[in-house]
């Protein structure tokens, strides 16, 4: 059992909840709870740890793995958490193949600019695999999906859904519309209504910044501006709340 | 200038910010920022708060109301933020009537069964005002409105919907009914798809606990169960997330 916070493995842990650089180098995330343990897919498991009273209730409850016992106290100081579960993991990341995610008749794809709220980018990741999404690029200015609160709202989803932070972004965004995918951009001086478009053919939608909406270079990318109606005095909807409102069109359409 | 934390009007502002409880009983509660003061209606502005940096900034920003300057630090010690923006307004409650909102033929009424996360809340607030919703019933389980976390995502919808915390919930839901209002439950084992009804008329939806989805005896009050479609592994979805597929459907058939 590990009792002590300067154990070589307990600074890992740290490092890769508190440090999207950390996790971006060794290309490992860390998740927790039992819910969230169990979906993880057995080959991207590398390693995992359970607290002494954890252990002395449940046992381990991953058939197969080694687990490593940590102290109460010495688990509370790697958990994100402020009543932690007892249970976490450290996961390998995996890359998506971006073209593979841009092309297909069937494609739904959203394009997220700088979101910045993990809450927010997690929520969007559950939502999509719901409505059916295919795939989600982000620029790289977005919230780190890694992060232990967006991997907390993503729900499991962020094993499903096929995503990719992408560098060149615009580029990106020129090479779905070639692959004959409809590029849609929700913005507040959009034209038409979103629910006067037809999304049953290959749809991709950029989602702009909470503050700021699409940057102007990116909404230009876009072949159709297209807006959500608002009543009352409201300015802006959540980024999240305005991706759900364009996914669960789709959705609808293609049902 | 108030300086110490031993104020008595420094320390009201705490049990404010705090405290429900303390809120339910004086009847008022506190926004946070130069957008939401601004958004105050005059005649529900009790009193007005300024730190000594915004002041020398910018001085007094609304017009003929008294402030009261707190040293940057007894600001900082009332704020809610990690980074106060230095200005602050203690706000009365007002009470809505409930018979009036539940009727109508063009109601599009929300009713909250035990919501417990103050974010979600806040976002469904705001959401509701952008999709015509007239009015929210909250059960006395949901979370409370007046939480700071909570006013911040409402983005100012919280002066402009119409709502109310109930204590005869179930017997409000009757009321709803008798009055010619639809009322849909939002069930993960309803028949219909949600897009399969007809909004047009008086609306009612009620929506679920984050965890625990709808109690029986509230679902049972339903007139129709409906349910959103879900593709992938996905089990449910936010409840802010779900009322606004809800919400949106009813602005789309209305349009």
């Amino acid at each position: 059992m590990i009792t002590s916070t300067s154990n070589a493995k307990v600074k890992e842990l740290v490092q890769l909840q508190k440090k999207s650089k950390a996790r971006s180098k060794a290309k490992k995330f860390v998740v927790e709870g039992i819910r969230m343990v169990k979906e993880t897919p057995r080959d991207r498991l590398e390693a995992l740890y359970i607290s002494e009273s954890f252990w002395n209730k449940y046992g381990n409850p991953i058939e197969g793995a080694f687990a490593e016992m940590l102290s109460d106290k010495v688990f509370a100081y790697v958990s994100d958490t402020k009543t932690p579960q007892g249970i976490l993991a450290v996961v390998r990341q995996i890359e998506y193949d971006v073209k593979e995610m841009i092309q297909g008749q069937d494609a739904h794809i959203l394009i997220l600019d700088n979101l910045q709220d993990p809450g927010n980018l997690g929520t969007i990741f559950r939502t999509a695999e719901a409505a059916g999404v295919t795939g989600i690029l982000l620029s790289m200015g977005c919230a780190d999906i890694y992060n232990p609160k967006t991997i907390r709202s993503t729900m499991g989803s962020l094993y499903r859904m096929p995503f990719a932070y992408v560098e060149e972004f615009i580029e990106t965004i020129q090479e779905v519309k070639k692959n004959g995918i409809k590029v849609f951009a929700a913005h507040l001086e959009g034209k038409n209504s979103y629910d006067q478009e037809d999304y049953r053919k290959g749809s991709a939608f950029l989602i702009g910044n909470e503050g700021n909406g699409l940057r102007q270079e990116v909404a230009d990318c876009a072949d159709v501006r297209i807006r959500i109606p608002m009543q009352g005095q409201v300015e802006s909807l959540n980024a999240a709340i305005a991706a759900t409102v364009l996914m669960f069109e789709v959705s609808r359409q293609r049902r």
